[in-house]
């Protein structure tokens, strides 16, 4: 029995899309939700000045509360070097930097060329050696697969982007379709040729569904050997099409694929679809995608590990068709 | 370059799902907007009873208007000897007969059980052959991948009927995922095991989108020889859960996802969105699905066969989210 590991990006990519703040009492309720239908790491936040990014004002405090659940990886974003120092002292489990193959996309995004955000890295890497040996580092890589400012984004550079930043010291480097321009012929090459580079660093696919081609992408991934799928409840993050939207893959969709495939994510599709609920809650009117919940759960429906659900029917009115 | 068929069901698979009926000469000119963005196979309706089908009242008359299009092989649904009747002598290129793997199924669906199904095909074979020798039969077997009344359908069910199918002198053997409960091991698996028994007359993946795997489905498929994929324009036939619908795969997010992978489809996805255009008109406030319409094409897209697009926003306006 194969095993992936689904990475819940929805409080952090999810929640820094929409307009509204959530509550910090929402989403609390929603992380421990979340952690209760069995995802074992969790993007709670970013560590990004409030003025910024209001929607992350709270990341301290989630954070903290993150950390009470037994048994999950608690990871936020920081984008650079003060982010990283602000976010190390609240003992999270990992640490995520989001850093650009395109040139273009890493000055708009973080002001900064690939060659500065790669020395922000170093830097990075080097505060976790000294003060907090145990913190994971991650990176997921930007525009791997594309650029809208850039264009195309040559796969020569991404790979060589990963070799420097294993180098560099990061535990884990994942490629990242931020604009949605993936498709699965260059996902499989790409992550070959990433894993030939730097092997057992080869991190997540973190996919988008802006054109419809999410899951397919992530399956062309899980094809050539990844194990870890960024995804986000509901796919939040809106309109993949409006200003600042996503369009993150919808976990509940991811989740039902690999189970369906007899590959175990640990995740209780009923129990997801009850945190959906709490998600909804705490976003009230915000749109969400993914067809599963609606759907309900297919007769003689049984988990890679053999469980059977206890209803196959998950949402108790049908959902919304988007 | 690889090349594949789009068989565009959604005037049929598609416009039977709907409340509404659409006008007559709404189906021509949204043939004819189909047939003008490239797609060379168009299930253009089926050849039932108008009291049975209302929407599908004027066949004989789509048909022929259809056969007026140079370059497109004209395709119409017959679900027994009486509807090829009628249907051969309009002088359409193709006939599609539904045959359900599942017993339920096939007794739910048409009142006979795969046993009788399997002899109106043998009927139908002989009919084609007397009297319309240059007919193609093309068999689409529903529930392949699963039925919402018997669960599971058998692997070894699938294959055998299959062998039956083609010694009847069944052109053309697809499989499909009628109920949305593929995932894609099984589909590769399933088609890998139907070519080995029937080799070239392995026909079309019709994937449905009911949970979301409908892209990562057809890429299944593509990966073990599968080169006909049915989808429906705009992912008509609804919201999958509510009572009828169908939801097909979308047509113009599966041209997005071969076109950018490099794969020939014959269809320019400007003149698509043209043809959704007429489509929408002719089903007034009928939603609509599919994501690539709304993002537009990524930046320097190209074409498998090398043509550009003149504009990339595809949609003028932002289109639905859904």
């Amino acid at each position: 029995m194969d095993t992936v590991l689904i990475s819940e990006v929805g409080p952090r990519d999810g929640l820094q899309s929409v307009k509204a703040t959530m509550a910090t009492a929402h989403k609390h309720a929603w992380i421990d939700a979340l952690a209760g239908a069995g995802l074992r790491e969790i993007e709670v936040g970013s560590f990004v000045p409030a003025k910024l990014l209001p929607q992350m004002a709270d990341i301290a405090d989630v954070v903290r509360h993150a950390m009470t659940q037994p048994g999950i990886t608690v990871m936020a974003l920081v984008p650079n070097l003060r982010g990283a120092e602000t976010a190390i002292v609240t003992g999270l489990h990992k640490i995520t930097i989001p850093v650009s193959a395109s040139e273009a996309h890493s000055l708009a995004n973080v002001r900064k060329t690939c060659a500065q955000m790669l020395d922000e890295v170093r830097r990075i890497v080097d505060l976790r050696r000294a003060q907090a040996p145990q913190v994971l580092v991650e990176v997921g890589m930007s525009t791997a697969f594309g650029c809208t400012l850039q264009g195309a984004v040559p796969e020569d550079d991404v790979v060589r982007l990963a070799e420097a930043l294993a180098e560099a010291g990061v535990d884990e480097i994942g490629l990242s379709d931020t604009t949605g321009m993936a498709q699965p012929a260059q996902v499989r090459r790409l992550f070959q040729r990433v894993r030939a580079a730097i092997g057992e660093r080869t991190g997540a696919a973190h996919m988008h569904n802006t054109r419809g081609l999410g899951l397919a992408n992530c399956l062309a991934a899980y094809d050539v050997g990844v194990r870890t799928f960024d995804s986000s409840q509901g796919g939040l993050g809106g309109c993949p099409y409006a200003p600042g939207a996503s369009g993150n893959v919808v976990t509940e969709d991811l989740v039902f694929m690999f189970e369906a495939m007899g590959v175990h994510t640990g995740v209780d599709l009923e129990k997801l679809v009850a945190a959906r609920t709490v998600l909804a809650a705490g976003l009230p009117g915000e749109p969400l995608y993914g067809m599963t919940p609606g759907a309900g759960l297919t007769k003689d429906f049984v988990y890679a590990d053999g469980r059977t659900p206890l209803d196959t029917r998950l949402l108790s009115t049908s959902g919304a068709c988007a």
